[in-house]
């Protein structure tokens, strides 16, 4: 695109003779198609329907429409979703599906359109984004853990391509270290049931004597009840589960799920609020809101058993 | 538009000289924007993200990409965001969130963007719906807490102003006088645990000796199960309910809900599927496919406890 190299050299010229873009200003002389496109990695996983209402609420306050899409993880329909949203003439986008390093971010980052990460991040901090402090939220998980009695601790981590699943993984490491905890690691291939599954099978076969788990995610906690069960283990009494997001009906489930409560609206309408905010800035330094998390207890955790009365896995 | 009713005489008269359009040929010839909008009333209701996901698969094997807006059943915001989806140049509507008399479904029909309705139908029949066997899953619902032994059985119904409100609460009714039970029926505001609650609060304050409840959808079910909890009631030893859709997760509550299966991903497929075939044949006549429901039997319904030993209501 040449009008891409010509604003930005108008741009920079401006910005040396100290001009500033008016935001408003600008608003009004551009034609808008006042929508704002968001991309989820997974709609069918019950964290991101309250993150994408919460965004929703504060767009319409301020006149915009969201259109929404699913990547299903795919990087080739990633693609074609947001060449959707281009083609749509879309006034931002709200990135949830970026993988650390992401062509997709990059791409972005050259073109015209201000976008904003949220819930993940890329490494290059180039973009602005909204994350949830994955750092506390694992240091809780583990601390509540270590205060219940287990010293035999698994982290089933989600795929360590995204920011949440390596930020987790590095927090888990440190604590497991300051505390002097044995612990083994398994990356399951996706945030989802059947990944926590296959993850937790191998971790729950290899990790003798292990009484808890840390999972990446709650539906990965949910597949590592579902091998506990079938290893004949149940949660809580021979294996603590504890979950990332508190994701809607986490505390009806049986058992109801101890996780780390990521506030799903509000993640959502900051990430709205600050994309609002680049759009009328387009010079807004990028920067990372981390949201701040809590750990729920509820019944998926408690002390270990005894461990000569447990079933050995 | 003048532009439609141009296109109108035009299609009339080339109708009754017998042309047909051929759809593919007229593909290449417009321009497309190869993407479909789809409006969910409630995103954060979890039937629908499965139905999305459904929807999208078909769509993307065809090349499409979807645009998801969710109105929050809010017929102003339902208004913007088809206007948003007509702004973004969409080749077809799924629409999920319609009332069964719509002027927006009415507007549509008099435009010339080719739409589907889906899970919810209107009462005027001008346009193509999937929609599932609302009178099939009551008449399942009913007979299993039936032949259990409830014959004092409430109906917590979703909004009579939708097709699945209306067509469930006449099904009810039908099988209620078939089968001489004592009925009370209570319309709840909505479609969520919020509405659920707050409509059976009053049932049961009022309808001495009711054993189970028939609920409009599933979370409408956790309201109903939330009232009774805090009636002192226990589900499902002093009542029994009935939950529709099997949402992702109803197995997994606490209790795990018996409730009517709606195929949600093959709803949302052939919601997709049909679309398409509208776009490819412009002058198919317009048709409701009703999709198969099933009965899960799982843990909130149970034979009624000696009516003596019962905590009364």
């Amino acid at each position: 695109m040449v009008q891409e190299e010509t604003l930005n050299r108008v741009r920079n010229a401006a910005n040396q003779l100290g001009y500033r873009v008016n935001g408003m200003a600008r608003a009004l002389k551009t034609r808008r198609s006042m929508s704002i496109g968001m991309l989820v990695p997974d709609i069918t996983n019950p964290f991101f329907p309250p993150v994408v209402r919460g965004a929703e609420a504060a767009l319409a306050e301020a006149g915009f429409c969201l259109l929404l899409s699913s990547t299903d993880n795919d990087a080739d329909k990633a693609r074609s979703q947001l060449d959707a949203m281009i083609e749509a003439r879309v006034d931002g986008l709200l990135l949830g599906m970026v993988r650390r390093r992401d062509p997709a971010v990059d791409r972005l980052q050259r073109s015209v359109i201000p976008a904003v990460l949220f819930n993940r991040t890329v490494d290059d901090d180039g973009i602005s984004s909204v994350v949830p402090d994955d750092a506390l939220g694992v240091r809780l998980a583990v601390s509540h853990l270590y205060e219940l009695g287990h010293r035999r601790i698994g982290l089933v981590v989600g795929p360590l391509f995204t920011s949440n699943g390596e930020r987790r993984l590095r927090a888990f490491r440190r604590e497991a270290r300051r505390l002097a905890l044995d612990v083994r690691v398994v990356e399951a291939t996706a945030f989802d049931e059947t990944a926590g599954l296959r993850a937790s099978e191998q971790i729950i076969a290899e990790f003798a004597g292990m009484t808890a788990v840390v999972a990446g995610n709650d539906l990965l906690a949910l597949g590592v009840i579902d091998a506990a069960t079938a290893a004949g283990l149940s949660c809580p009494r021979d294996l603590s589960v504890v979950g990332f997001n508190d994701m809607p009906l986490a505390g009806r489930l049986n058992p109801p799920l101890t996780t780390v409560n990521v506030p799903e609206l509000s993640l959502g309408r900051t990430a709205a609020a600050t994309l609002l905010d680049v759009i009328a800035n387009p010079d807004r330094p990028p920067d990372q809101i981390v949201v701040p998390v809590t750990l729920v207890e509820r019944g998926s955790t408690a002390a270990p058993a005894d461990k000569d009365l447990r079933a050995s896995p």
